[in-house]
């Protein structure tokens, strides 16, 4: 099986904060079971002022192929139209909608 | 066992960036070794711009405890003699003059 371990970084709106919290304190059991069909795994997302970092992990076969499927999931859909609003846009790079892959310098198993 | 997972945010110097980029492609094995030792796993450090992001899981029973035996370490603190000039100090918060720990607020196993 093989593993890859991804971080992203995001700025939510500082006014949005507590609604993002609010979110992932009850996140829906549909965007759940998507991310586990998706095959990700060991999902973490951190908070710092307003700036968010989510870890975690891939451990199928087709990254690209698993976010489409997750993309056309219409639960995840529903859950992004809540979510996605509560990002500061292009606050990381131009293309930043939301959050935004950084470059991994390390890992030690 | 038990496990936690933390997520760390600091901000490097702009001019330091590549330093701690080419010190964290060949850390010390001394350093990772006092990381086992010292109960953390599944250490990552992940980079956008100057910000960076680290993701580790303690598996340990007395994380105060292990922190203050890495601490103690020798080679350790010759490690953070390179690296802790890497980051702008206080950038995060008053207290923050390396990593700062995030407030996690969602995890998915």
């Amino acid at each position: 099986m093989s593993r890859k371990v991804f971080g992203q970084i995001g700025t939510l709106k500082s006014e949005k904060v507590e609604e993002y919290k609010k979110l992932h304190a009850n996140a829906w059991p549909g965007v759940l079971k998507t991310i586990s069909d998706c095959n990700l795994q060991n999902y973490s997302i951190f908070l710092q002022g307003n700036q968010v970092f989510s870890y975690f992990e891939y451990v199928g076969e087709d990254y690209e192929g698993d976010m489409k499927k997750m993309e056309a999931d219409k639960v995840t859909q529903e859950w992004w139209k809540h979510t996605k609003p509560c990002f500061e846009k292009y606050s990381i790079s131009p293309e930043s909608e939301f959050y935004h892959d950084m470059e991994q310098i390390f890992y030690y198993e």
